[in-house]
C-alpha cells in the first residue's frame, strides 16, 4: 500500500497544544504517515476562509491525499462530520459549509464510528478525539464506504457564485486577501473578455491589466490572471487591500468601457 | 528498531533561524527520525507556559517520542540539562522547573555527554549544541541511562497545585489562556461536586455549566470539562479571558451555592 | 541512493495556500522527500534578510540537502532562477542577491527547465510552478549540471562585508534583529581584540563583554560572542533593539579604548 500524506487545517494557531495534541494521535495511529500542515492561522470560526484555502491547496496534492479541515465552532453539539471523496482524495471536516466547494465532484458521508474515537477528556475537542483516529484509520488502509451512510443535506456554505450576464458584466467579490494585500477574487481569469473593461470595488476601480507585479507601473493598481486561476488586483510591492480599505466578501464588478 | 518521533518545543519562533539549525543538528544525526514542532510561540523566557505546553501534548504521543523543549533564558550557565523518561517517553529541557510535572513519574538525570555536544560558536544555543545532537543520539538508539547521573535536587516550578477543602471549596488558578480566549484551570474536571456550584475570579462570577461551547447561551460564561482534563470556563465564540480582563495565573476559587 | 531533504524558505507567511501549494507539488514529485520549514515569516521582499536565515541555518544541514529560497518580488518577470552547489548542498533561488554569500564556494547556473515547470494559471508563482517541480526533480535524482548554463553576472546583493583597519577599528552592522531583540552584527566574533574595546551604534555604546546572557548585569548591554559566529549585542531578559531603538542595517563600530 502507497503512504497517503495527511494534511491538517485548522483554526487552532500554533500556541496552544491543540495542533501537537491532533498530530499525536496520527503518529500513534499510523506512524509511517507524513503529516503537513494546510495551515493552523484561519481566523477563529472562519468556515469561508477555511474552505477557500483547502479549494486553493489540494489540487497541487496527489491523489490518495488526506484531508482534516477543523474549523468547527459547532463542535460538541449534534453538528455531523462529513467525509468527501473526490479525485481520489478524501476530506474531512465538519458538516459547517466547509466542504461545500467539493460537493458536486464528490459522494459526502457522515462519518458514524464511535469505535474509533477517543473518549475525551471533555467533548469539546473532536480535532483530536474524532477526527485524527479517523483520519490515521483511513491512512492505515480503512475503506472510505465504511465511514457511515451517504447523506443528502449537507449543510451549504453562503458565499453565491460568481455570474456574468450576456451582456459582459461580471459579479462576484473578493473571496481572498493574501500577506501581500492581493484582492484574489472569486472571479474565473478566463472569464475577463479580450476588449478593454473597467473591475469596480465599491468606490475603486481600475482598467489596466498586467502579466504579472512588476509589469505595473508603481502605485497603478491593475489587474492580474492569479495563481489560483481568478482574478486578482494587486499594488506592485505594497498592500491593495490597506490601500483601498478592502476586505474579503467585497463585492466586485466587472463591465466593458 | 522502531523510529522514535522527536518533538520540539521553544520560545525560538518562526522568523529566527533558530529552530531550523536545531533541526538540520537532528537531521545529520538521525535522518530518518521524524521530527514535529509542539510549538515555537512559547513568550520568551517563559518556563511555566512551555511547562503547561508539554503536559497538555505529551499523552497523546507514543512511547518512545523524544520531546526536547528549550525554553533556556540561563543558557550558558552552569544550570544542568535535564533528561527525565516517564511513561516510556523522554523529555530533555534546561534544569529550570520545565519538566517539574515529569518528576514523580520519572527518574530525572542531569545530561553530562560532552562528547556529544557541538563546540559552537558561542556559549548561547544549547538548543543546537546540546539538546539536538543529545537527542539524535537517543533517537538512533543511545540508552537513557548513559546520558548521566540521576540527581535529587532537579529545580522546582512555583505554581502551587490547586486545592479542595472537605468543605467542597476548590482553589486553584488559571494555567492556560488559549487562542481562543478560554480560561483553561489547573482544576481537575472531576472535582466540580454534582450540586450547584459558583467560580469566581477576581470580582467575576459564574455558576452556569454547559457540555460544550454551542450549549451556552450567547454573552454568558460557562464552565466546561475542558479538553485537557480540567475546568475552562468559556464565553461561546468570544474571548473570555478579554471579556473578563484575566490572564494567566489568576486565582480561581470554587464554592458550593 | 540516499534521501535528500528539502528546506523551504519564503516569504509566504502561513495563513495563505502558497505554501502548502509548494509542498504538494513536492509530495507529488518526489514522495519519499522529507521536507522542513527554513522559515515562511520573511517580511515581503525582504531578499536581504532571507539571505541571513539561509547562511546562517544551512551549516547545520546535511549534504545533500536541497534549499529552496523564494523571497521573488520579481516573479514573472525576466529574471532569472538560480542554482547554486556548495558544500555538496544545493540552493535555488531568483536571481536577486539572495544567493550572493554562496558565489564564492559555489557554481551559479540559471535553471533553465521548462520541461519540468508547471503551467500555471498565471504567471505569478513561480515558487509552485517552477522552483518545486525543479527541487522535487533534484531530489530524486536530477543532476545540478543539467539544470542550466552556468552564469557569471549574477546579481549582487547591497550589502558590504565588515571591515577592519589596520590600526583594530571595525566597521560592520546589525544584519539581523533576532525575537529577543539581540543585535546580530556581521563581525566575525574573532575579529574583537583581547584587549578593551567600546562598540558603538548611533549614539550608543558599549564596552562590557559576557560569555553568556546570564553573565550580564542586568540593564547593562554587552558584546557576546554569538551562535552564528559574528558579535551580538544584547540586554540580558530584555530587547537591546527596543531599549536603543536600532534595526537592521545600523552601523556597527567597535574601537580600541
Amino acid at each position: 500500500m502507497t503512504t497517503r500524506p495527511i494534511l491538517l487545517l485548522t483554526d487552532f494557531g500554533t500556541a496552544d497544544p491543540y495542533v501537537a495534541a491532533m498530530k499525536g494521535v496520527l503518529v500513534a495511529g499510523a506512524p509511517e504517515t507524513p503529516i503537513f500542515d494546510l495551515s493552523h492561522d484561519v481566523a477563529f470560526g472562519d468556515v469561508e476562509g477555511a474552505s477557500f484555502l483547502l479549494a486553493a491547496a489540494a489540487p497541487y496534492w496527489p491523489a490518495g491525499t488526506i484531508f482534516v479541515a477543523v474549523v468547527d465552532p459547532g463542535v460538541g453539539s449534534a453538528r455531523r462530520i462529513l467525509a468527501v471523496r473526490c479525485d481520489e482524495q478524501i476530506f474531512l471536516a465538519p458538516d459547517n459549509g466547509l466542504l461545500e466547494r467539493l460537493f458536486d465532484g464528490g459522494e459526502p458521508r457522515a462519518v458514524e464510528r464511535p469505535d474509533l474515537y477517543l473518549p475525551g477528556p471533555g467533548a469539546t475537542f473532536h480535532g483530536r478525539d474524532r477526527f485524527a483516529p479517523v483520519a490515521a484509520w483511513l491512512a492505515g488502509g480503512g475503506a472510505f464506504a465504511s465511514l457511515g451512510p451517504t447523506i443528502t443535506d449537507p449543510v451549504r456554505g453562503k458565499a453565491p457564485p460568481p455570474q456574468r450576464s450576456a451582456g459582459g458584466e461580471i459579479e462576484g467579490r473578493v473571496a481572498h486577501v493574501d500577506r501581500f494585500g492581493n484582492l484574489v477574487t472569486d472571479v474565473p481569469a478566463d472569464w475577463l473578455p479580450a476588449q478593454p473593461c473597467e473591475l469596480r470595488v465599491g468606490a475603486h476601480r481600475t482598467s489596466r491589466r498586467a502579466a504579472h507585479y512588476t509589469a505595473m507601473p508603481a502605485g497603478e493598481p491593475a489587474m492580474v490572471a492569479g495563481s489560483l486561476g481568478t482574478i486578482e488586483v494587486s499594488l506592485r510591492g505594497e498592500s491593495l487591500a490597506r490601500a483601498w480599505g478592502v476586505g474579503r466578501g467585497a463585492e466586485v464588478r466587472i463591465a466593458p468601457v
